[in-house]
């Protein structure tokens, strides 16, 4: 048997997850999966904490909820404890508070929003739709870093926002069938022909449902979970 | 909108993960598909240490190569400080290091080799087939347990052994190709031919690779990644 390889150590990365549990497993499932590794020491040490109880996010941005950023601060705690030098979230509606609570932390914080908006520059598209929640949407998170990106963004109609909440809020309860893939593919369809070159998947819950899309197979959606994988891998493993 | 409800707190579950990675994204998937939940707030808090780079088990156990123990006493410790008060390990082989890892931490620790021997005992099985890795049948972790609880086992063919070390390896490298269900599900036909009522898929990237096998579906497959992820949330929810 050959010798071991002392392997090069990646940086360690941390995930604030749970917001919600299947978003967490899709996006850890993408960065194993695309971390190039012919064996278990070439992946990256990934620190994970999932905290589901952090309250609902659509509730604090819409309804006056509780704030989620005790939650937040926690799990950013738990995760640079545990040694975290790179902290990403694999939710995009969160990031509407992620910006305090990790802005004096000694750590690189790769936001899915910025990672997003960067994937729509490389392929050049002017004018994109936007799947996001109504709580993700009220925050302006996404249209902010569209907008000053020069990036025309467009909505779903109230109807189909409407029917988004609802595969969110399906996927949340532990469901995948096929009719809500269906929905989502409506959705894309319509904004394609409202002049949307691709359409962001911006909720990781859709991003979930979809699975494990690359770029080049389905050029009509950019997943921000994929995205923020491949940037996680690039920047782990970067000396 | 309801108000929120304050959700009862589950325990805080680890799982020292990342051997492999794959085999962690797999049972932390069965762990969120298999809780009973309409909403992100009825699922677990779980924290994972995934560290790729504690040296090969098989390599250790079979080459007197590096011992693992200091990997997984830091691993334990990042989960600990994290507040975990169960702990979970997904990955058979690793089950020959870790009673004096956990032996005098506080914390529960649900051995993924006794919750396999209870699965067996609640389906009365009497002699089953095992599939583990080379590694694992030199430690005896899972044949003593099986002895004890007067289970009689059987082992692959020794060229059927090779390819279940082939599979293993393939599956840390990312692959997952038909090749290697066919290859799996030989061994379980043979392994029933010579009399086993059931076949312990006794390595967690063999649990990875079958995928997301429910009891009831699959009478000739014991999964121990999934009976630990029911044992977990089972006992992660118990007030």
């Amino acid at each position: 048997m050959a010798e071991q390889q002392t392997p090069t150590l990646s940086k360690v990365v941390g995930v604030l997850g749970g917001m919600g549990p299947a978003a967490t497993v899709d996006f850890y499932a993408k960065l194993v999966r695309h971390t190039p590794a012919q064996r278990d020491q070439d992946h990256l040490r990934v620190v994970i904490w999932a905290d589901p109880t952090v309250p609902s996010r659509q509730q604090a941005l819409l309804a006056g909820g509780t704030d989620p950023t005790p939650w937040l601060e926690e799990g950013v705690r738990h995760l640079m404890g545990a040694g975290a030098e790179i902290v990403v979230v694999p939710c995009n509606t969160i990031h509407a508070y992620l910006g305090p609570v990790l802005a004096d932390q000694p750590v690189e914080f790769l936001s899915i929003i910025d990672t997003t908006v960067r994937a729509i520059q490389r392929r050049d598209a002017r004018r994109v739709g936007l799947l996001a929640t109504d709580g993700a949407l009220a925050s302006g998170v996404f249209q902010a870093a569209l907008d000053a990106a020069g990036i025309e963004w467009l909505l779903p109609m109230p109807s189909q926002q409407e029917a988004l909440m609802g595969v969110v809020d399906a996927v949340k309860a532990g469901r995948s069938e096929q009719r809500l893939h269906a929905q989502v593919q409506e959705m894309r369809s319509d904004l394609r022909e409202r002049g949307a070159a691709t359409t962001i998947a911006g909720c990781t819950e859709v991003s979930a449902l979809l699975g494990d899309l690359s770029a080049g197979d389905d050029v009509d959606v950019i997943d921000p979970a994929l995205e923020l994988a491949l940037r996680t891998i690039e920047r782990a493993t970067r000396s």
